[in-house]
């Protein structure tokens, strides 16, 4: 209890280190805290991390900002966990030779301050080892020889200042360790390209059920749009029994191949694949084909039953039974979905139940899947997730989980904190200017930039937003490219963005007419129209600017005109500077003054600016802090201008 | 791991339970939390608490406020510590129940719906006895019946609702338990107000030395004006080596008294009473004179030793000694200061340390001192204070601690956090009506509103404030007028202030000339001057108003003049509500207008508001959103107005 120094106000810390702070591979960790000790001595304190596992800790000074405010950082290089605390000590030598420094200046004769020295040096000496020591202790001799004038000098000279910066003595620490942790993932897990389609819609006859073979053939087509991750929906058997039909109708007619969400049959569950859509082996093979174009394919996992569904024999136990007898169908009293089962977990057997669900992940994780993206995870339990996501990761620490989850803020964020890597987010309900700014604000200057890492999607075969219905070109070009821009990790349902299916279900909801998720269909996969040529300059530029591949590194700056959006993403080290410039109107051309954020930018007073758009090709010189730009949604609605 | 509630975002939670928060006696403690479970099911929710060393919790229900917003409150009753957390659940009753009703409503069969909720029934009658049993089982038992008709109008009757609501079905709870504490303290701690003086400034001759006995003569006079605390610089031995002399001279004349705060001489220590003041009989007759009215003494503790301080030679080894044999003063480099021995809370001998200086404070209040204040806390180990007042209050639970401590607001909150029951603040040095708004909100709208207790002072023996030097009588008014309404917990350096000393020390500090610290003075106590008149009013109108028995109740308003600061303070129930309109020029008269703030009042537009001036005795009916006030510095500043 001799310790003097407070630590608090650590951060970043999720909720008092219950939860992990999410970084990828090459990643600075930046911590800050507020550190002080009583009286007026001379405090210091040190950043400690290392990776889990590791029996010691690397240690970095931290930086005092003033105000009791401190900061250091330390780089992430491996995948897993590291641990980070910090610790704060009164340095009795460094306030010594301070106090050594200021006497002298002052003319007092320093002979006792010098012994003082003496046993400072001495008591730091014991702490390390090897040159070190040895330095501090030919220090300690010096100051305590017979020689006042060179004993002095040494006191007063700058090898000297610099071993006491470099050698605290600790003594009596203060120790913040709350087992604070970050978790190191892999690039893509902030920096990716998402193309959905539905492998059985990859025929080319009317009539005929796509295949992973059938799909194979469109790779090259993805890739050369630029898409990094293909994502199928659910390849699982299909529910035979209660199965939908076309356009969600309750009973399917003859014939009609259901959704694939409705997920188990006699052919199978959650580990078996949909027949018609292939074997292992074909499925291997799509997955070996992608990665030779450096996509990855992404498996839809949804925990949820139909009615024929193995498990419901083999485990009655995970599952709610009415005292008739009959199973409890999902509901939202008082309508029925009589076409699912939801998974009970306040079951009794919740262990063996957690076990089996973990293992429909690291069962694809053997056949070559490192993505998974989660159907409503925010309907099963939270500890279940926090628990399978980490024993996942713990065999295959490259495995990335998107969540699906369009639901409340709280619940959303609770699941980024608990392991998701990636979630969908209300990107697709972000109409207007002030809106989008506020919630990429939200998203990267709050806590929630620690946790949570938004994959923004224009539309899913869920979701035709009411901003698509019936929408003209430029407005599906305006909404691919902010999502594109303003996040590292995005995605679209292909087939229905790129061809521009705007007509919804007529029933209020924002429901695609004639959904792909209740039947087959065949697209002209070897259309090309403005939307693809958008997308495949686009999904080039994001590849060649770092600065596009972060989403917490945006930042906002003035128009004059409330439909022109201006944002601004610059790497750490300010070698790639990416500034983008959108109209929001999809009808109109939109003008508008732009200013210049010289202080973020680092331009100085009066020197111009010189931009590349990337899209135009072409440069332009800005002189002034405000400028003029005119966009045309007919051609380009946007400025991506990279600093030259 | 069944359970399926999240519980995050607790506040009242301070450093995540480290330590607690503070209320007094009939306060009510309001906790907020985010809650929320996976899926739609329905979530309950409560707040438990109970004495410190009960063994059983209090359950209240807590309210959702939307969007997972949570809130409830209970009242503390006693002294001591209580300890509070939250449970959630979902709850499986009540979620069958609201189903049942919308199923019912969609003119479905209940047949089987009656037998789920059996089930819960009986499950949730074995969580209870007696009575609550009973009526469970009772309605498991109509709902189970064979007449349909009267199951279902069982399961849907007002009385069947009120006991779903009542008695919640528990089951896989997750409880949020972090320790989390509150400190009941007595309303003293809240609402209080200090006069200052020296005991040995209290003779009537010039060269006589004043005693407790003389000082007892004043205490109707400090009754008359209305404080409840008078406050005693340190009455110990004052060190004979390296006395100061007058004006802070490094040495006394012959036969100066020195500064009290050079503590301990051969006439004793910490535990002692300086002999010229008397014994401790005549400090114990002080104290039960000041108690005959209403009054409460409080003890200046100051934790270091003039050089001949008993201690010094007792406990050598808590000090630093340097190599020579001598004794570290108090130093800061390249300044010494020669009376004052600091005490080195790094000792080996720190329990031993730790154990004397709590006992000084456990002997005084042996003599029946309740209130102490403390020098300069930050000098000393934080986690001493924490220690040092958890015992002292075990045995004393009425004892107040007062940090003097002006320092940075990290270093002041945590004194705060630790144990500290009032602190002195930064009013003396918020001069305008903007940073005095803001240090207000500060204190009273953050988290700082749950431990930091701010006793606002405009002159200490150690502080002429810059603004109060050569200042007019009525910048002392404003100044006195400010503290005593914006903070229930208010002092004065008395003699100094209500006689307006205002010169300060020739050297550019805010110090006092000729100041009492280092001298005996005589004062006129008879003199009654416009400032008494005012104190006194004032001292009688907080008395007769609880609304300005509290600091965080209060609530700033608009007005058009920035010399002019309005502020409104409430009780909880709006039984009380004082209105406070005050001129911040020292010289002219101000006006403005100031708005009538219908919402926070609950005054419905339209509606005339009457108010009662309380200095003035004058009632004034105001019609309008925004009412002219005048306020003329050489009268009344300000308006006190209370609603009536």
């Amino acid at each position: 209890m001799q310790n003097r120094v407070i630590i608090h106000s650590v951060s970043p810390e999720l909720e008092g280190g219950q939860y992990f702070i999410k970084r990828v591979v090459g990643n600075v960790v930046r911590v800050n805290a507020i550190i002080f000790g009583d009286g007026h001595d001379v405090v210091r304190a040190a950043l400690c991390y290392r990776k889990e596992g590791s029996r010691t800790w690397e240690d970095v000074p931290l930086t005092h900002l003033g105000n009791d405010a401190w900061t250091g950082g330390f780089r992430v290089t491996d995948l897993g966990f590291y641990e980070y605390k910090i610790e704060g000590w009164v340095d009795q030598l460094m306030n010594w030779h301070k106090g050594f420094q200021k006497k002298f200046a002052d003319g007092q004769y320093m002979d006792v301050e010098l012994k003082i020295g003496v046993n400072f040096l001495k008591t730091t000496a014991k702490q390390y080892g090897g040159d070190t020591k040895k330095r501090l202790n030919a220090y300690a001799k010096l100051l305590n020889g017979k020689n006042y004038k060179s004993a002095v000098e040494g006191a007063l000279s700058e090898d000297f200042a610099r071993l006491v910066e470099e050698c605290p003595m600790k003594q009596h620490l203060t120790t913040y360790d709350k087992n604070l942790r970050v978790r190191v993932g892999r690039e893509k897990e902030l920096f990716s390209a998402w193309y959905e389609f539905f492998p059985r819609s990859t025929a080319s006859q009317e009539g005929e059920h796509g295949s992973f073979k059938t799909a194979k053939k469109l790779i090259p087509r993805v890739a050369e749009l630029g898409f990094d991750v293909i994502y199928f929906p659910p390849v699982h058997p299909i529910g035979k029994v209660n199965r939908k039909g076309k356009n969600n109708a309750v009973n399917a007619e003859e014939g009609e191949p259901g959704s694939p969400w409705a997920i188990g049959s006699d052919e199978g569950g959650h580990t078996a694949l949909h027949p018609e859509l292939g074997t292992l082996k074909d499925f291997k093979d799509f997955i070996k084909e992608a990665a030779k174009y450096g996509i990855e394919v992404a498996m839809d996992i949804a925990f949820q039953a139909a009615p024929d569904h193995p498990w419901i024999k083999e485990h009655p136990e995970w599952f709610i039974w009415r005292p008739d007898g009959t199973i409890a169908y999902a509901e939202n009293p008082p309508k029925k979905y009589q076409d699912i089962v939801p998974i009970n977990f306040e079951s009794e057997d919740w262990g063996n139940l957690w076990e089996e669900l973990k293992n429909v992940f690291t069962y694809w994780a053997k056949q070559g899947v490192r993505i998974f993206r989660v159907d409503n995870p925010h309907t099963k339990a939270f500890r279940f997730w926090e628990w399978c996501i980490r024993e996942v990761q713990k065999d295959y620490p490259d495995v990335i989980f998107l969540s699906e989850s369009f639901t409340r803020p709280n619940v959303m964020n609770e699941l980024a904190k608990l392991g998701y890597t990636q979630s969908y987010t209300y990107f697709t309900w972000r109409t207007h200017k002030k809106e989008m700014e506020e919630y990429m604000n939200e998203i990267s200057k709050t806590e929630m930039r620690e946790y949570f890492r938004p994959n923004f999607w224009p539309n899913t075969p869920d979701i035709l937003a009411y901003e698509m219905m019936h929408a003209n070109s430029n407005q599906f070009v305006k909404r691919f490219l902010l999502a594109a821009t303003l996040s590292s990790n995005y995605g679209m349902y292909g087939p229905a963005y790129e061809f521009m299916d705007n007509t919804p279900m007529n029933n209020g909801k924002e429901e695609y007419y004639n959904s792909e998720k209740y039947e087959i269909k065949v697209h002209d996969w070897s259309l090309r129209n403005r939307m693809t040529d958008i997308i495949t300059r686009v999904n080039r530029i994001r590849k060649e600017n770092p600065a596009l591949q972060d989403t917490y590194n945006i930042h906002f700056t003035r128009t004059d005109n409330d439909q022109i959006m201006s944002y601004i993403k610059l790497t750490e080290d300010r070698s790639n500077i990416i500034w983008c410039i959108i109209n929001f109107d999809p009808h109109n051309t939109q003008v508008a003054h732009v200013e210049l954020p010289r202080q973020l930018l680092g331009i100085p007073q009066g020197m111009p600016l010189r931009v590349h758009d990337l899209l135009r090709n072409e440069t332009y010189y800005w002189q002034r802090d405000w400028n003029y730009v005119a966009l045309n949604p007919y051609q380009y609605p946007i400025h991506i201008l990279k600093l030259v």
